[in-house]
């Protein structure tokens, strides 16, 4: 089968012009059939304070209400979403820019209630691979910002890591896919402070290791979830690391397995 | 050869939800291929004021700097593209939501400073057709914002009646094309102040006419020009007036003729 890469970046690249263009340059030099996805949570709380819109937080999750909602939408769905596919148009990387509404791509239904209610935030349900089957039978890069819908006219904010790995799994029966999280550091790091302590392998067994001696932050928590259930749906491989492993495969940094 | 509606609808439209969900309504009925073209220039403004953002204003017309173009990104390809988009995936019309830059679809050159700096504003040099077919043949309505690109990473403010012709002209050679303008009157009026003065016919005779007895309002011109331009550039019909005319064809409404 062929390859399909699937490449996240973060905040930290998407919020930086110099370094989202030297990712930029790097992902356009990728041959193989390829899908970004992006968030950019940073920008969204700036355009908040702007507007003088309150940006509530609960146990450091962002709450989607209705006008944060649309904060996100003008943010990731326009201004970075656009900008990002003009980049790879100057790099003669042809590109589209979806959220999961456009073409029924990704469909998610509205996170219920427990003990918090996290407002318009969706939980994906379906990934329809179809159209961009074709689409990339074209060559075309779909490029997908962290907004799903819920087939009933309603956008919701739904985590760029998940999005991610779900197109992997979703397209892991047409293609091998390989899923690349991208950001500013090496790698998953045993001590934080120390870019070069990379953890190159992180399997089932040292994971859990890893977990009972509270090396793995909480940040890093949700993503190595999204990783292993990935790993564990026919995603081929995770990786884990700065964008230049995407073409130098003796880069170091963290690969994820069974 | 195969109907091709482009339909394009303003801003009264848009910024009005009652509105809006009626139109897409009709719209979602229409069973030939189709595309929507929308603006949404008051949403622009709103949210500039919110963020105090002056907006330039130059003989009538928007002044695009960075800052502006950041706002119209963010809400033309943002809350508006994606929140229409949605709701016509609501309808069981699958669309996928665009600007020029995505896919390449329309390239444009930034305008030339004459006597009026315009800023990031485009006028159209080409239309890409190869991939928005492939998109129709999927039964897949493409919906544009009025954001267009130069290839070289710049997006650009468009306008959207240009847009709209601009898309109907360069999908001529593959489709009998018809252009419609849908907006809050019956058409062209003779009498602003009288929905009821319809011109149910314009064309290249009448329209002289009509100029020099100063009925066509100065908004209307630029519409009426695109009009003219499209008409004389192989589309097949041009429509102006309430977006029932979509569905019911003996409603009052202009239509513009060679």
């Amino acid at each position: 089968m062929e390859t399909l890469k699937i490449v996240k970046i973060g905040g930290h690249i998407i919020n930086d012009e110099v370094a989202l263009n030297a990712f930029l340059d790097d992902f356009a030099q990728v041959t193989s059939p390829k899908i970004l996805v992006h968030g950019g949570g940073k920008s969204a709380t700036k355009l908040a304070q702007q507007m003088n819109i309150e940006v509530q937080m609960i146990e450091g999750r962002r709450i989607t209400n209705a006008e944060t909602l649309d904060i996100i939408t003008m943010v990731y769905a326009g201004n970075i979403n656009k900008k990002i596919v003009a980049k790879l148009q100057a790099r003669n990387n042809n590109a589209m820019g979806f959220s999961g509404a456009d073409g029924n791509c990704i469909v998610s239904e509205k996170r219920p209630v427990q003990t918090i209610d996290y407002g318009f935030v969706g939980d994906i349900k379906k990934v329809n691979t179809g159209n961009l089957k074709i689409l990339l039978n074209q060559e075309i890069t779909p490029v997908f910002c962290a907004i799903t819908h819920d087939e009933n006219g309603q956008l919701l904010n739904t985590n760029a890591d998940t999005v991610a790995s779900e197109l992997a799994i979703a397209f892991a029966n047409e293609y091998t896919t390989e899923l690349y999280y991208c950001f500013e550091k090496n790698g998953v790091l045993e001590d934080v402070n120390n870019d070069d302590s990379v953890i190159e392998t992180i399997d089932t067994k040292n994971y859990q290791t890893l977990l009972e001696n509270k090396i793995i932050s909480d940040g890093m928590l949700p993503k190595l979830t999204n990783c292993f259930h990935a790993i564990h749906h026919q995603v081929e491989k995770v990786h884990i690391g700065k964008s230049e492993m995407l073409l130098n495969k003796n880069l170091t940094h963290t690969t994820i397995q069974k």
